[in-house]
């Protein structure tokens, strides 16, 4: 696969957004793999999670690490680039290159900060559409994505019921749990009351030189949720770490030193004025909202919806994932769910590819 | 029962800590209830959990909550106080009157804060022990403890394998897992990352009127283990605070509400710098250190041992209190295991005690 590039998307009629709000001009940041053929036919969304952005498979010139999708996108894999067209879009409000609460206010030298409005995930959903549409994109073989991309998935199946022919939604809900948004509650308090974040005032150069202490910490509890007991039990075993005495306070267990490199790392590409409006999106996330119930809220669906669950994912559980079959089966709406047998916890979708990724072959398969 | 009075036992001799440093001298705060017998051959021992104390029961003349096992330990209870001599010691680091990290040093008048040793679940059972012989008992009827407590039963039955006749370990595990571990890392992380802290060197005082972000944030955190997912589904549903618009960036969930209420309620009586050795002590605890295997750590326990699990506990599993039974089973010695079938997560062995009360009653019977 040729090295992918970047492309920005700008649009300036007003997206009317959920809040009531609008937001104009906006920007969307994307890439694509593959051809598109002369049929428009064989196009395939793929959605990002929470932290992720668009840049899903391929290697940049230059660089050494691939997209975050590259196992399953790609020549002769899972989703094959040689068949199909994939574009990937950095969801409204993340920090990669979309219209995010550090965008210039229109017509203003001012980023919107706290004026941002609160962003959706139908909101997301719409502006991908807008984007599509642009490219003269009517029709999608699919749409594809796990946990909050996933939650896209859905709602664009909700949205657009006659566009996509599949919808594949790997580890997700249909209505982000109370526990999901007590972590998110909680990751949201460690970066607003950190003072380096300056009431959201910061300089995004001084926190790119000092992490911001909040955004490390709100990351660190995202791992409580990606990674399950089993998982870590599994890749790190009570391992404590060489040279660290057991009764120093600050001797740390490989798990502890393993959050700290990661936390550090995040704090280096991630925006804390984004990963609110995110937190804050993924926490209202509720397909059954302004519906009787969730099967209300689905009767319309045409798309073929496919559901992936992972084992041991502890954010988004069978359960949850279950629902949403019934919830479709009621209506004999063409739907198949199906249950991996994975050991990486939530982030079974991301590093377990392997694992479920001739199941969307087959699905894909013309 | 009448009003419980806390007392507070001094010790001038050393106390040898595993981290071979040494205490001394060392107090420890202790509340009593029922009587004890001539033969003195009728006490129980109670140990709290992490954020506990050793009020355990009974109500404070003048105030209304009553201690945090009240429905277990009484007259005519689980843990019947016409029959039992009970007592409750504040673990040894803990902020309730034994000797911890704001404790005077030797000789000084300024507090140990950061030279304070680790203290072990080892050191504490330890300094149980000395406590009790100070009062003249040798032997016990039990030892009775869930989460950080069931650790100290069971640390005492390996420690001092004839002196208790059961030990009663609810909620805990044989060593804390990677999740655990993790958990209470992130917890620490936010508090000594809050400037207020000032690197151990805040005054009380100060922190007991402005609440230190980083102790609100560890509480909530600790929440997530506390509280499993069905736990907060069943008590919050998706609950929205009423009067905050769902598309405010800072309107609540009512499980937001909960974490913010409680968390601000917590900085007013617990410490920070307990809260990092208790944090300490917890992840570095494993009944096997210094064995070949668990197995082996418990062979010589000559207590019966009384292991009681929850179903929705998801801080200490079912699977890990099986793995402790197992290693009893293999040496064929006299140990039960039950599980729950609970609805509040790992604080079940708190808040749901009538599904499990008269299974104590029933153990403790002469």
């Amino acid at each position: 696969m040729e090295a992918p590039i970047p492309q920005f998307a700008h649009f300036t009629n007003p997206l009317y957004l959920d809040s009531g709000r609008i937001l104009e001009p906006f920007t969307l940041a994307y890439e694509t793999y593959g051809q598109l053929n002369d049929q428009k036919s064989n196009a395939i969304l793929v959605n990002h999670a929470f932290s992720g952005s668009h840049h899903a498979a391929g290697v940049y010139a230059g660089e050494k690490r691939a997209g975050w999708w590259n196992d399953l996108i790609g020549k002769g894999k899972g989703i094959d680039t040689d068949t199909f067209f994939v574009i990937c879009i950095n969801a409204l409000g993340s920090c990669y290159g979309s219209t995010c609460p550090l965008s210039l206010r229109h017509l203003e030298q001012t980023p919107y900060r706290f004026t941002f409005p609160v962003i959706t995930i139908a909101d997301m959903v719409r502006s991908q559409k807008i984007l599509l549409a642009s490219l003269g994109i009517d029709h999608l073989k699919a749409v594809v994505g796990g946990s909050m991309g996933g939650m896209q998935a859905l709602t664009f199946a909700k949205l657009y019921p006659k566009c996509a022919e599949h919808i594949i939604a790997l580890a997700t809900t249909h209505a982000t749990s109370d526990y999901v948004i007590a972590a998110h509650k909680i990751m949201s308090e460690a970066i607003m009351r950190d003072p380096c974040f300056k009431a959201g005032n910061y300089l995004p150069k001084e926190i790119m030189e000092t992490p911001l202490s909040g955004l490390a910490i709100a990351r660190m509890i995202g791992f409580l949720q990606y990674l399950s007991p089993q998982a870590m039990k599994k890749k790190f075993n009570r391992n404590y770490v060489l040279n660290d005495g057991l009764y120093e306070l600050f001797g740390r267990f490989e798990i502890s030193r393993y959050l700290d490199y990661n936390a550090q790392a995040f704090c280096r590409y991630f925006d804390p004025l984004c990963y609110l409006y995110l937190a804050k999106a993924l926490s209202i996330y509720d397909l059954s909202l302004g519906h009787e119930s969730l099967q209300d809220a689905l009767k319309d669906l045409q798309s073929q919806v496919h559901l992936i669950a992972f084992s041991d994912d502890t954010m988004f559980s069978i359960q949850e994932m279950q629902e949403i079959y019934n919830a479709l089966h009621a209506h004999k709406k063409a739907c198949t769910f199906t249950t991996i047998n994975s050991t990486s916890g939530h982030d079974s979708f991301l590093v377990e590819v392997g694992l479920y990724d001739s199941y969307i072959k087959n699905i894909l398969q013309p």
